[in-house]
């Protein structure tokens, strides 16, 4: 028999991505105005759900935040109320409170928990599932590394913004003889390394996926020499990794006199290459932050707001313990137990590396 | 037995397109980089094969072009060299003048024809497959309104410009109250208006395909009047047509004492509703060409740079009267046998139409 | 005897304008944090202040708006309470109120009224502080057409879109050899054709200080095609007139059968134009409200910023009766009584215009 | 007696910046144009001038530039021709080569030369002027720190950059209730940190003329905390340093067992701030190279052709030895005599530093 739905709950979980504002404002504006459910938004993830902390989520509330970044429900990163870190008697412990988080729930009448995030956060929600309580996921993965959706929103703002710095590396670039890198996200997956160096005119792109000999980079730079362009524009991803297996990725070194950050692949490969070419000048920018703030792209908006709509439809249908997800051009949903775990990475062999590689693209392979 | 392939052509015809060059680009590395054929460009569509007016096209010709609009090889709108306006002993007359067409591609040794077009560029790319030529098809459309395809290069960057356009309308309304309008492209097809719409938070969106009418464009301003919002935006397809069947297109009067242009449906619309509700101005902006120039959107140059790249592997495979099609997130082909003629309506009842519904747009129907 | 300063008050006036948040930002800001004050915002311009409509304006309530186009304060353009229309015994007549107004503000127990807004708004402004009011004033126009003020926000903004469009069309016209116009604001001032219009690359710009013959403006165009040009680009101002005297302006025909807009000078001028160089097409954009809405650029922010600062520090002096300024790169003040009507217009012989013609623009003369 | 000037020389040195290609379309076209001069434009600065490398600058070669980032004539940072490095018998050593280049630009008939750099590069300007060479300089420093001229092009793309920087992080400090920092340019001089800061709602700035104290930092955060702003922006010039002196420059650490590249203050100051208020995340992004390249803002094209236009009619009146420099918003000119070493650097007392301590920004002292 099933329960009548009055009133869900949406909350935020992982790093910010732009589209969460517009996907909160799609399930609240459907909710509301189709189906009559009251709204209400956990703030930071888990952490608000288990503190309690909301606020109630209305047409006016969600008015005219489709297009920015960020999320107006906050995010946590780390939080996971399966294994929380509790003040137990003035010591710190690691401890399951998913029960008090079920109970405020059912203090406020919440019937259902929309949850937008990763796979991490997404696997609290399979686990909240499980307890029973009525959930639906939409996920959320700017490196767009989830293998149950094709994609996800916030990708295309990064690659465009990748896309974009890109363009602009290459006025210096060119200027100034230069070999440029620009170290773009990607720690597992180089999706946005492959797709913004195809349409920002990379001529090396480098990513986890395929390892780089750093001698068939240097070659690629000295071949386009001999061929009129003394200049080179690299794009790596931040877990791009050589054949011999080395990572780097950036860090603080704490036993040093002054605590320093060390750069890391993109800054440790401008070394390298300046060793090697000597002639050129190379510079690396790591684009960072920038890749998931401002505005969000028309893409991501349309992306979200689909999923936000068929997330509440997900509700009305009682589809509980799944998750949205776009398979072509088509939206459809898959269980939550399926989905996790299960990523997505760029395939060597497959149509958008081999594009790559037609056009004269090099892996440093 | 198979003819081998030593000399390519491409020509670019119709309205001007974001993403044309980056298909030139990539139709011309892949040929030159992989398969080591010679690349000539005819220069403004049909009419350049016929006058043999044409371009090499190579790896330092096509530099640097990704990222623009427009198309280094020009275009024209109109010609059709099966039935061609020709200067016959001082009188225009039309003829059939493809034998020309073949026989300046056989004086250049051209073996294959890649044809980067329309609907009416296709046509005549289909009557030269028909006559025996070898022609590869690429599909261009800027309203997204081919059927044998799930996307074309340009919209994305088309509908990007628009939804920047809402963005700017949004801040002037809300500041004076007012009804804003923008006229959108989209003749026969919607499909900018919908998803500019959606994605730039229109209230309302007007399409060809769902005829409206006025009290009910009416009726959404006053609602959202009561609900503390006294503007609105209104995004309108330029073919947008009333329940009456009224359709209203800019248009030159030529027998008025001054040449002059009148407004096209958005600006009939402005006049008309303002007469109505006048407690609020309502203003248009005809969005024009705005939208198909600039710098091309990241989306549609991967786009554009996988279908250049799957022309030239049809060629290498033969698979001459194709056009290359993307289906989902695959690149693929169809005969031109069967795509044209074909178009792709929005449908009034389909998912996009009833997303934006559902979160309370109306379509003034 | 200086009286003290406890509460202030803040309103907008006129077209909307980038930079008007930034302004009531900087104002609200400067008053709370150094001077202390209490800080109140009409809303409608003076129409707010007949009625007593107002807002408080806090840290919080101007938080996060500095880039965002338009006004929190709304706007708007006729309302003059030295001559206001009002309701006497059923029947619409003009009175002045400003008493009405000037014991609102009394009843608030507001000692100063920051006015922020064009040359009508001013007029007002100064008509109040002859009446006692303690007023200061800070200028707004968007045409950058005050002879008191080097420039004001809201025209850098508006420049830079008309760049951005500008630099669109050039792809569009250049693959077509089309001539593109342009149109863009400027009724009485050419300040923001003439600007854009060297910015991006116009071959063309006309304004209302420099009368156009056609036939110029033709021979450039076919100048251009003589030297391998065959496309032209044209920015007009809309209040651009010819050497006959002639100004076109958009307008509604109201005894048409149906109400219609007639086009404004630009599309006016690309029918003219194409009737007589026939062979190329010749197209026309009206930029309308897409030039004052949106992002408020960095230029205009930090102007912006320095005027609000301003305001608020003339308060704290006491100069009441004046209006913040730019003179070269300092921010000074003028007294209203000075700059009321006066009004800026390009010179045809300054050094902007001599510019644009040493680089071969031609003003159509 | 003054010579007749039939040729011309144009060549950029130092470091890229928005607006040289400005610079350079406005000199030749009116060279061309009005003087009827010829111009040729040596590459990569100096060392073209010594090589007698050069290319003719026309019409056409000069056309659609003028809003790209880089230098079509390719410049190079270090290269003084009064202390070159050259090969001698197999030994580099360092010589006054400035004899060859005189000599060049003799048989070349060479009868000015427009130098376009920052002070390194006038410096060498100067002292060819010294040795009767006709030259005019046109000013480039993207940290906008000349004192002979109020603003230079670049500057206006720099912060306009910086500023969208700025935007982008909000969102996500805000979402994830972090501290984000952004490192600029400016070594010497904060300008662009501070008008970036003031555009981009920055809550502290820090400069290399405003010595920081952290803990003042830390209580700006810690007081926005209190007043319900649990993030903050804080906007880094490069060379900003302590109270205590300590300057921090990214560099390599060449005797690590990896070559590796530490960050810059930046980062520095992410990790010791992260250290000291602990609830709160904080994050570094460093612009780098993003802040040069890519479209020159509109501002900066008008700037850079008023520049160009100047530069060519000073050659016109004889003006040698002279650079060019924008006063307020009048073009004039400076000897380079005058104006070599004469630094700009950010008046901790001056009105834009108040400005931004007025609506509430710290400097961290």
């Amino acid at each position: 028999m099933s329960q009548e739905i009055k009133k869900i709950a949406l909350l935020t979980g992982g790093g910010d991505c732009p589209g969460l504002n517009a996907v909160i404002r799609a399930v609240t504006r459907t909710a509301i105005l189709q189906y009559g459910y009251e709204v209400i938004g956990y703030k930071f993830g888990y952490r608000g759900l288990y503190n309690n902390d909301f606020v109630p989520l209305t047409l006016e509330s969600v008015s005219g935040i489709e297009h920015k970044g960020g999320t107006i429900l906050y995010s946590s990163n780390k939080d996971n109320l399966f294994d929380y870190l509790v003040n137990e008697d003035g010591k710190m412990v690691k401890k399951d409170v998913s029960d008090v988080a079920v109970e405020n729930m059912k203090k406020e009448g919440v019937d259902v928990l929309v949850v937008i995030g990763g796979d991490g956060t997404l696997t609290s929600a399979r686990d909240f599932s499980r307890k029973g309580v009525n959930v639906i996921g939409v996920p959320k993965t700017i490196d767009n590394d989830l293998a149950a959706t094709d994609v996800t929103f916030g990708f295309n703002t990064a690659i465009s913004i990748a896309t974009e710095a890109l363009d602009r590396l290459h006025t210096t670039a060119e200027s100034h003889h230069r070999v440029m890198l620009l170290e773009v996200m990607g720690r597992n997956a180089g999706w946005i390394a492959l797709e913004s160096g195809i349409a920002g005119s990379a001529d090396v792109i480098l990513l986890p996926e395929i390892p780089y000999d750093i001698n068939k980079i240097v070659e690629k730079i000295e071949d386009r020499k001999k061929h009129g362009k003394p200049f080179s524009i690299i794009v790596v991803a931040e877990g791009a990794k050589s054949k011999d297996g080395e990572v780097v990725v950036a860090k603080i070194v704490e036993d040093s006199p002054d605590p320093i950050r060390l750069g890391g692949i993109g800054n440790k490969l401008a070394g390298d290459i300046e060793k090697i070419i000597k002639e050129n000048e190379v510079r690396c920018t790591v684009l960072g932050h920038l890749q998931r703030g401002g505005t969000t792209s028309t893409f991501d908006r349309i992306l979200s707001t689909r999923y936000g709509v068929a997330a509440a439809d997900l509700i009305k249908e009682g589809k509980f313990g799944n998750m949205v997800c776009l398979k072509g051009d088509v939206i459809s949903c898959e269980t939550l137990e399926n989905v996790i775990g299960a990523n997505k990475n760029v395939n060597p062999d497959g149509e958008l590396v081999t594009v790559a590689r037609k056009i004269g693209i090099s892996f440093g392979d």
